[in-house]
């Protein structure tokens, strides 16, 4: 009998918006494994600490330090997929064994995650399953209040390190728009929004569901302030909104 | 004192995909309202069966039934605008009496929910919050065990209602695709699949998370076969997706 590979996802992070699934196969785990910065918890370590058990296995896939390295290089290619390679033999040996491990993902483990480099390498070879988790955008959204797509919204997904070009023509056809991986990409960001007519709609919001969660216009923030990589841009849609803005205004 | 408003998100359907955070409000509630077809529990209703207090009050929001009106008439419009403005009232008069209410919301309250219906008309009274949840397209590329989106992918979620050409458009500029809302325009996503070149990379899901739940490559799908309104069409991206196939072949 082998081991089951559970990839889970922990939420945003506030503890409380993991799901009662995700907790309780953390809670029964006897391996857990999280991918982290080396020496550094995760947030998604952070959000389950306290539900593990005594004798719970912690797998730390740390990855690579890989600054020096340009990021569509050959040289980064290959480092980051042997880390993968081996981080999948780590866990599989475990699964060989018979032990279920549990990979801990931030947000939901298919949406922009380092699960799936485990998961397509061990999918056919031991039985898998997929947890889905609150993603950080929603929390971002509930913390704004607002609504972000309704009706025959299109709602677009944008990471924050696509150039100013794409970035402003994506903006420009979309009637929602989410832009993650904010960080020092925030000035190009602000530009392209500018270009795409759209600044004024933009909320900008900081550590949703976090300890100091900030949510303000993006327009009001100052311009020169250094924003965490995990700031994310909403732009809300919603087909009414000129409907809703006049009947607020009533 | 006043009441407070939570919108919950209950999210995809499986119960033990909800929140810690929605399980407790709800346990604790003394008002939990649904939006509802006229006699029926609907799926968020569903879900929580169960939770609830024994001396709960339920306020069943049912949608008037509009099927002889044209969507886009002012009609339909000042119709379903009357029982938004009604339903926003019931819920008033509990907050004002000082219980609070949670609002029941399948996935997550502002991502194409009526939630913010009522929000938009309490938030400026009454102290509010929104709970985020797993949404259902999150429950559908789990199920299917696909990365949706990675790196630098553009994610664009469309609806089914859309026209054909818009589509077409959307659908040849995204690295990834969810398309909800399939039911009966099924037949036109599969043309626009077609047209924009993406019709074999289109998987089809059905029931993410709940019994019955179906995945399978759209192309292989029978196409005369009616589909379910809350099915799902996946067009998983991944910038690496040529490299993983590569080894997935070695």
């Amino acid at each position: 009998m082998t081991g089951r590979l559970y990839g889970v996802g922990t939420g945003p992070g506030d503890p409380e918006l993991m799901t009662l699934k995700a907790a309780r196969l953390i809670r029964e785990a006897p391996v857990v494994a999280r991918f982290c910065k080396a020496g550094r918890l995760g947030n998604a370590g952070t959000t389950v600490a306290g539900l593990m058990r005594a004798d719970v296995v912690v797998e730390e896939l740390a990855y690579p330090v890989t600054t020096e390295l340009p990021l569509h290089s050959d040289a980064y290619r290959s480092r980051i997929t042997a880390f993968y390679e081996e981080s999948a033999a780590r866990i599989a040996t475990h699964l060989a064994a018979g032990r279920d491990v549990v990979v801990l993902s931030e947000g939901d483990p298919l949406f922009y995650g380092s699960y799936m480099h485990l998961h397509r390498r061990l999918a056919g070879r031991f039985p898998v399953e997929v947890v889905p988790g609150v993603t950080g955008m929603a929390a971002c959204w509930a913390a704004a209040g607002v609504p972000i797509a309704q009706g025959e919204d299109v709602l677009c997904v944008l990471p924050g390190t696509l150039g100013e070009d794409a970035l402003a023509e994506r903006l420009a056809g979309a009637d929602a728009a989410v832009i993650m991986k904010v960080g020092g990409n925030l000035p190009k960001i602000r530009r392209a929004l500018a270009r795409a007519g759209r600044l004024d709609d933009a909320l900008y919001v900081e550590r949703g569901s976090q300890p100091g969660q900030q949510v303000m216009p993006l327009a009001e923030r100052d311009a020169d302030l250094p924003a965490p990589y995990f700031s994310i841009i909403l732009l809300p849609g919603w087909q009414d909104a000129a409907l809703a803005r006049a009947e607020a205004a009533e």
